[in-house]
């Protein structure tokens, strides 16, 4: 299987401007909201009971990140899933240190039976989801894609999903076909809440592309992944980094992050 | 009737630092912190029911925002817009997306029973808004300014208060007298909540000027129009144009603002 | 009493990169979070009472903001407490506008009785704090940290805490060592919740600097007086200025630290 040129499905996104619909972490919100303006789609915060499924049925996907939940935010999560997978909504989750506490894996178990479209975590995240369904297991913080990788797989095809892996190197992955993705700058990591947004990215291009969620998926990262080392090579550290990221996701062209993306196939045992 | 050199109103803004007790939006909260403090007022953000009342009647305005509304914050809302009434406090209503749910809708019913000094909103809302108090009707989400100008002004005219209508093109009234203001950069719409920090900042200049609301709000719209623009010519994407924006309202003098504002005097029928 | 070089107190955050659980207020999470990835910490947020004191008993150092209040915020808040004194992990309270009203004072003094490991306010917020224990007494909202000394001196005897008081110029004292710090620029009070993000940087120096409170908390106030003062050299407003504080915090090195804080001992009678 290939993929469309990766421009093709940044074309579509600007095109359509997609709406979506974030529950997301209070950390998370305002540099979400302006990741998504930057590259060219419509996000929306909003989380109560009483409105959440009614706006989740008017937008074009949902993302879904677990960050600072409490029981209120977990209910309207639920309910905003249902809600997607009743009009046919792709929905995001990002199951953010879903290891560190019970609460977070009960949640994430839950979340996971309503079948994500795509899961956008860290190496650590996907070993600790993988192992929801199974026995427990120990969660290594600093685990590596490279360690995590046929979890990641494994937890694709168990979920019928894609999985988004990001790290120093990404995986993206359905479970039969498998991508890596090279870039971005080590400042990243100095940033709060760019993983937080770039899983919101992701509902925004699997919106504008949802025959191609893994292409979409991929398409998302390689924009972090392409704006990322632009911005790096501008930066003077995380506060000039912040400022040239959202300006060159802004600049990005279809032609640039076609080619100057580092996307391989990958051929996994 | 003619406004005061919008410069006055800066000018007695920067002299008062009025405090601004902002409930609001969890997306726009820090934002809005840093626009009213780079112009010259004092922000607070608090919301609990347990002292929202008590500490209105501390501010010089209240600024309410439904952005991310759940019941605990619909409550305070009320109690807040009651103890700015009681003690005589400016207050700013923004109907964010008032049209998109039924839960909106009814609470906003509800705020405008409180008697906003001023509503803040973009075209959509200011539709939406008004039909409440009738027969429920459709928004159109890409309504100009142009077109729901009768309907600002009826606003304006059925709630007793001041209507500041923005878009590429604003319009201020209050059911009497209008303006119009040009300005602004179309970078604007590309960084988030811009919008729901302008109604905080209406409402720092209303309560420093509480005998003028329609020449304060018209100042209040002509800072971010004169600065957004100044931020735009400055800007290479939405990073570096909040940077810019914020940079601007802190150097922009009364007399700047008195001689580049676009505000112009409209005859409407 | 001597301190260690300033710089030293860093390198050691730099090389543990202590994990810092944050429970603060929407408008200052971002920043908060930013501030500490930017010096070299790492932060978490998430208040939830199923899992907060799961998490606290986790992480190395805890910060408290009152910032934002609500009943189940304050809930965790003194369950976490609770969690950091049984597994000793050192904590910061920062008693944001503890004077505004009665329910901030109430939450206070329950947060004083948890013992805090530090306490870092602004002049006013150290006197309202002290009065806690003893009758009511006003607040005045324009006090500075020199009229407060005494204050934050008695205030640091009767709790067996450090306190770090904040303003044009800072003290640190513990009760019986005192220092004065200068450094800091003008513009940071005009950028939103700065203070909020220097206390949990007080609880990632202590967390990595478990012996000694007094030293870590005078390093992080001076990482934020060094820092600052180098931002305000090149900002042109508080926008530029956010972007270059986290510059500088990033850049800043240990050398630095200890030859240009301008950190005095201080003879109080």
């Amino acid at each position: 299987m290939t993929l469309s040129p990766l421009g093709d499905y940044l074309k579509t996104l600007r095109a359509e401007t997609p709406l979506v619909h974030c529950i997301t972490n209070y950390v998370a919100m305002n540099s979400t909201a302006n990741l998504l303006l930057a590259t060219g789609a419509s996000p929306a915060m909003l989380h109560a009971q009483e409105e959440v499924a009614e706006f989740t049925a008017l937008s074009a996907a949902l993302s879904i990140n677990i960050g600072t939940i409490s029981p209120h935010w977990a209910d309207a999560m639920l309910t905003a899933t249902a809600a997607a997978n009743q009009h046919a909504i792709p929905w995001v989750l990002d199951p953010v240190a879903v290891g560190a506490t019970r609460y977070r894996q009960t949640l994430c178990a839950k979340l996971l039976d309503a079948q994500p479209t795509v899961i956008r975590g860290n190496a650590s995240e996907i070993l600790a989801l993988y192992g929801l369904a199974g026995q427990a297991r120990g969660v290594d913080a600093t685990a590596t894609t490279g360690q995590a990788l046929a979890t990641a797989i494994a937890l694709a095809k168990r979920q019928r999903c894609v999985v988004a892996m990001t790290g120093e190197q990404d995986v993206i992955t359905d479970g039969n076909t498998h991508f890596t993705l090279a870039g971005g700058h080590p400042l990243m990591p100095r940033v709060t809440t760019l993983g937080c947004g770039l899983s919101a990215l992701v509902g925004a291009f699997v919106a504008a592309n949802t025959a191609a969620p893994l292409g979409a998926s991929a398409a998302a990262l390689a924009c972090f992944a392409v704006a990322g080392q632009r911005a790096g090579n501008l930066a003077q550290g995380p506060g000039s980094f912040q400022v040239a990221l959202l300006d060159a996701l802004y600049q990005l062209t279809p032609d640039d992050l076609s080619h100057h993306a580092q996307l391989e196939a990958l051929h996994a045992a």
